[in-house]
């Protein structure tokens, strides 16, 4: 058996099955980001690891400062996603020994751009030989007057919500994208949502995911689902790369969290949880995105 | 200009140079590990990461279980330079799509066996596709009762002291070494050591890494460092791999230091610290291993 055989989760499940963690870890394998326990009573640290490689996540043809951006805007996005503030950041790049040094330092400034915009202190790093470039982001972030938020707590009769667009995102949007972390951090203190996760494989992989990891059932309604200019449904649920939220909250706050929603940023409501004995409905079969069967 | 020309430890020079961190980071690029402030007075974390590749550091003949084991083994050295302590460790995969699951599955074993006996969490991870195998491994650690030891602070007259023997890692060593954990830690409690870091590139490359760090220079008794069977002094220096502790101490403690070491592992002293003015002496010229220019 090879991997394009098994498909990343069931590769996941059947590696990490056995690890058992101590008091330590209060969340481990299986959310956006690793929770571990802090010094403080109640408080927690976020630990977040993640990579892209060349001809996979960008090419030789993707400008190096928004590759270098990408590889630390994916890591904020995990951030973003329980709620968090992000602190500190390790870099690993493999690297063929004919990269250009170039080539090398725009990849760094853009990521420094991005780390300065958000108060992330690079801490280190190492870099090592390669037969294609690759560009690991490891982040270190605390939770400031929340308690992160999971994807494995939706019950019900939650409500579900999206933030901005979906579909579309290959030409500019994989490498130019925002990371919610305001949006995100907002949420966790309004202590009105009970799960959340980020787009990153498309609405098709990752509903699924938040779906099974709260063992529940969903509905999305297709016609509320937002889409970028150009991108029919199955796009916006297939393409991944959106980067947004995907969240919910209890059944009664809609309005409030309408009124009180301080982003400019767009919000919408596409369905609602079910219970697990439920059928899944409104998602087309076979989308999102899988890392070892699709390409 | 290419990596090959410029070598590593410029580019990293190149590249971080400009970064600039805010009071949470007390140590930034350039020690084996990255240290932040904890929420307690005077506590710090350890954070750490670390890439193993494909025909770089392990080939496909590798026992896979023992590409895992390396694959931590490594990061916990760097862990153990600082006489720090492992807490939770975070692993990204690159694979190939036809990748075996059960080659993968013993990688994981290997790696999940050392974690288990040095008390980590493994809390999470990922898997990417990429042209050829890459494990990084990326830890978070602590301090016990001690400050963490850099690489920076050795001072003139200071006694130069390596752990274990060095040189012909290739074989075995370099797949099946214990990380010096216990040892660091003991070294940092003890309040002798001035500074420390692991020997990974061969004291020909390292050692001048720990004088630069600490604006030193050394003097090396060619005799007096303790080789493997069949190591030439050259390889001794040039081999790298050796993943042993490289330490400096008070001058005064050489006695004290012997007499209450509690472990089986070899140690010797091998030279001293010298003023920065004065010549190093007593290295090959042109040993240690440069991750661009060697290969």
């Amino acid at each position: 058996m090879n991997l394009r055989k098994l498909g990343e989760d069931r590769l996941v499940k059947l590696l990490t099955g056995g690890w058992k963690n101590s008091v330590r870890t209060l969340v481990g394998v299986g959310d956006d980001c690793a929770v571990l326990r802090g010094e403080k009573a109640g408080g927690s640290y976020l630990f977040k690891t993640d990579a892209i490689v060349e001809n996979v996540h960008f090419t030789a043809k993707t400008p190096p400062a928004l590759v270098g951006r990408k590889a630390l805007a994916r890591a904020l996005s995990d951030i973003a996603a329980m709620g968090g503030e992000p602190v500190a950041g390790l870099v690993t790049l493999g690297l063929p020994p004919q990269t250009s040094v170039r080539w090398i330092r725009s990849v760094y400034r853009g990521l420094t751009a991005l780390a300065q915009r958000y108060e992330v202190d690079l801490v280190g790093g190492e870099t090592t030989q390669a037969p294609v470039c690759w560009i690991n982001m490891v982040l270190w972030g605390k939770m400031r007057g929340a308690k992160p938020v999971l994807r494995s707590t939706a019950k019900p009769g939650d409500l579900l919500w999206v933030t901005g667009r979906l579909g579309k995102t290959q030409q500019r949007h994989h490498l130019t994208f925002l990371p919610r972390l305001e949006e995100g951090q907002w949420l966790a203190r309004s202590g009105w949502v009970t799960a959340m996760m980020d787009l990153s494989d498309g609405l098709g992989a990752d509903l699924p995911r938040l779906a099974r990891a709260s063992r529940v059932s969903y509905r999305i309604e297709e016609k509320s689902v937002p889409r970028r200019p150009g991108a029919s449904y199955f796009d916006a649920c297939q393409e991944g790369e959106d980067y947004e939220l995907l969240f919910t909250t209890l059944p009664f706050v809609a309005k409030k969290l309408r009124t009180k929603w301080p982003f400019s940023t767009r919000l919408t409501c596409v369905g609602e949880i079910l219970k697990r004995q439920q059928p899944a409905q409104g998602l087309p079969s076979h989308s999102g995105y899988d890392h070892f069967q699709q390409r």
